[in-house]
């Protein structure tokens, strides 16, 4: 039970309203530090300032912390803070912004621990959705609008899609499976702030979700989100753990969004890839310019292009979307390993109707989950055992960065051919 | 983005608890006054107090304001006061009472701005629904009970539908419509009321409404209800905005309704008619007495006539019910460029069932979406357009009232045929 | 209305905050006391104090009140508080723990009073669900999963089903009623702690239920534990009011749920029975162990049995669960006169994936109402008829408890056949 009693009755001793952060002070922790995916956590333990932002006995308060506060010099004076949104159906939504001192980036603990937006000076990661609210899950009825319900909350930088299922609605084993699954709509039950005490002065952001259902599914999920002061990146580290008894099927789709600045007319998508195929026929009538961008084009909806990436030795990953200048970008880092297809997901329609690409990688396509089992992209967990996601985001502020990420994706590459499948992998004209 | 902070990092600053109330003072604002649908508002502008009483960063809290506070001298004094409810499908539901010294208006904005009810003395617009609680939208589901789930919540004197749709439960394009549309059931995010500085010290309470789903619709509402001190009237003025780069179809019922006193054997409605006919054949069935009511009839369950209004030469248009002495009743005026077509519903049922009938002007009538693209009631909204709903409801407090009221209805007949037409416009018989 | 006004305006006036809990005093009132099902209640009033814990005009807040702040000595003092969990998707939930001294029952207002577990010493009476949170029914889509949505927060030791419907998912009459109905998923909305001021004590936490769609259903819900100073055991008293001028099918069914420490390779179940059958084919394969418990078994899922029980000559029955060494048990008492039914469900599956069995005695089985109509198990409640459900939950601490309650069973079966029916009471072959 996590009503904070357990088989045990609870202390009915209120905590006092004026103590709204739980500050545990220099505990001993792990250091994860901003590694990058398929990197290896240093064994080191280091003093770690934590703070408990929501728990079960703890309400979500409007607060903050910043560097002066914990007595960090830095270059770069960082800070953290939560809020609560109110009206509309973002009543009692959460926000934890974390300035680095060089970019702003704004998780959403009460929509799965997604990443709503990263700004930094006149470079935006994310997108302008229609939906302007940040949604809270209870005014949502994925079921509604035949089972897309979820387009009513969308509009994250990162949305998390997953853990039972991800891809467009649709009856699978005499269920109807609404659109990416429940993920984005579970809010964290818990969400731990740590800032390493000692340089670089790490920033940890730590939620854990339940995707529970009695009979069906028992998922345990811990999303932690890291940086530090002065970076314009941030990492991510997703564990999905299957507490039952029973192996289950799951599927994971990172929805990563972005919008102008960096998608205009022009724009370009680099990966290392081994094959690209037209999510459907829509798609494969523009398979020549699949790595290049339209300007926002009415009438356009989206193309979707289904990639299998290829990974360097260790089976690190990379994605960069820049802008047609070239000197603006954004490096999505993932492991093969992890995360093994890359969907491409063109939306550039008009402005108002969502202009926006998404580099998306996955254990699965968005295709309904029962076009996804043939292809073998719908995995098992067994019982007690865990799986890791793990991706970076970062900034490419000039030339130099973008660059750089792009001889990173020759160097994975490595002169391996990538083959272009004209057919779609999934034959949806009967459907 | 409507969390307050637009692309750009929010200020981590707290506000005080001890302001819950932003007054803005004397701000110069155009005085829209009380104006009846059709009118022109004033252009002069004039100072009013203003208080913000919900926004993303303001949560709601029990507040009130009265004239004394205001330094206003009126003979009616007059008051405006925030309450939020508890316990049960109602928990977080916010009420605005306004209390203009002659006839209370309650207003809530968790469920759409709808109007909950109008008492002046003994006399009450609105009506006794088996639903007791104002219902919280977080604990309906609208696709439940087949479509139907909306009637879980169903109380009100104003019941707002539409605006993507309106009408009966069923499939159009492929999508099961629930009953009546969305719009009743999204809580507004943002509340204003305002309090001209200058007599008649107009009364305004907007809303602000997002009716929002990636690639499916952009709607921004904002709907504003008007009075002023001593009034035992209101009106309303709202407007839907098509913030989307393409077309969409919309559709708004005011479901207006109307219970004891007014509503009793022997009691009229009367309007200015070009056609009336029966919903379906139920209906059709007691044609003859469409204009009169029944006492509360056990079994009666509804009949519904639709109606084609005649406006005058401005469009403005009114409709009448009133008791069987003729001595009280309610006008409810709108604008037939507004809403061309008119719901007549009569649901005298037994009292505890619900002894209630709606005057509903609308742009639609209520069949499924469907069934009104043919009858050419589906209207479109371009992108960034903007349409206007402007509604006025004034309680008739005795024969003269009555009498006057009948009398305009006369007037805007003018002499013109009612077509009586025996067969429903839709055919359900095979539905 | 509930909404603390009726038709009358509400007083503006704002409830001191430092005034949690109205406490009313020594308010005379009828003395329900610990009464068993079926037993009359005293007709001598008593000084009681009363506490408000939540009502449509006071937030629950955090609070608690013990027998020493009362000024009652007792060898065993006792305590009552009321709590707010946060977080993940029990955000805003508040549970009622009621200490005898003996025994800690927790109650949840939340979830329809619905009684989370039941706690001595080192027994607890309740079950360990993958569903860990006590989940808010605004975060529930009860007809998602297929109408399996009930799932997700489905975790009690009493688990209310019904009332408008109880079984499983399927079409009834053109609607798909969802799993076990709506009751659990009811947030109650008022709330009141009663403890006599007179030895024994006795405490009583009542609760309001409201069941209402227009149209469609308007019960009025009363729902009653009682308890006393070191108690390990409570009864409940819920009476169900038909509202409403027609004639409702109404279903209940108290899905009691148990699992380890009682629960136990070897566990058995007795009760006075006049007829058992299997639920469905998969039960009639084990139907000559449908007394007995197996360990947890992986694939075991669940078998259900169909028990119609005997009462005494007023109609009290009983039902006990014991462990194997017959050394601690819990009986429940219900009176067949109300609830004339009962399952048996054995979901003697692995402890993770729910190691649980359900006591529950019922107007109705498990099956889709469409399939209970045909076998009498629909009954109506006319206009302003009230039914009630009485039931006690007794720990046996000891073997001598164990051996009085079977001997209590012996004496209602009083030497009457038990017929065991081999074939299920519906056929489920072509559902």
């Amino acid at each position: 039970m996590s009503d904070g009693a357990g088989g045990a009755p609870p202390s009915p001793v209120r905590r006092p309203a004026d103590n709204p952060i739980k500050r545990k002070g220099f505990i001993m922790k792990k250091h994860s530090g901003l590694a990058g995916p398929g990197a290896i956590a240093s064994a080191t333990p280091a003093p770690v300032h934590e703070f408990v932002l929501l728990d079960s006995d703890k309400a979500p308060q409007n607060w903050s912390i910043d560097s002066r506060q914990l007595g960090i010099e830095t270059d770069r004076p960082f800070s953290v803070s939560l809020r609560t949104l109110h009206g509309g159906r973002q009543e009692g939504v959460c926000l934890v912004d974390i300035d680095t001192g060089a970019m702003t980036i704004t998780v959403v603990p009460t929509r799965g621990m997604n990443v709503l937006r990263a700004v930094a000076g006149d470079v935006r990661l994310g997108w302008d959705s229609p939906v302007g609210e940040v949604v809270n899950p209870a005014f949502i009825e994925l079921g509604g609008r035949g089972g897309l319900g979820w387009l009513e909350g969308f509009n994250e930088l990162v949305t998390r899609c997953g853990y039972e299922w991800v891809g467009h609605p649709g009856v699978d084993n005499g269920e109807l499976l609404s659109l990416h699954g429940r993920l984005s709509n579970i809010p964290a039950s818990r969400v731990v702030l740590s800032i390493d005490a000692k340089p670089p002065y790490g920033i940890r952001l730590r939620g854990e979700l339940k995707e529970q259902a009695f009979k069906k599914i028992d998922f345990a999920i811990v999303s932690e989100l890291s940086t530090e002061p002065g970076a314009q990146s941030f990492t991510l580290d997703d564990s999905l753990t299957n507490r039952g008894d029973y192996p289950r099927e799951y599927q994971a789709l990172y929805h990563n969004n972005f919008g102008t600045p960096l998608l205009e007319q022009g724009a370009r998508f680099a990966a290392p890839v081994k094959q690209v195929s037209p999510f459907n026929e829509r798609a494969r009538g523009e398979l020549d310019e699949w790595q290049s961008y339209r300007g926002p084009t009415e009438g356009y909806d989206e193309t979707v292009y289904n990639l299998i990436p290829y990974g360097d030795a260790l089976g690190d990953s990379l994605a960069v979307l820049h802008n047609r200048a070239g000197d603006r970008g954004v490096a999505v880092g993932f492991n093969i390993g992890q995360l093994p297809v890359f969907s491409l997901w063109k939306n550039t329609d008009t402005e108002r109707q969502g202009y926006v690409t998404g580099l998306e990688p996955g254990t699965s396509f968005s295709y309904n989950r029962r076009y996804q089992r043939p292809l073998g992209l719908v995995p098992t967990i067994g019982p007690r055992e865990q799986r890791h996601f793990q991706l970076s985001f970062t900034l490419l502020a000039g030339k130099a960065d973008v660059e750089q990420a792009l001889q990173r994706i020759d160097e994975i590459q490595d002169g391996r051919p990538t083959e272009v499948r004209e057919t779609p992998l999934v034959d949806l004209s009967g459907a």
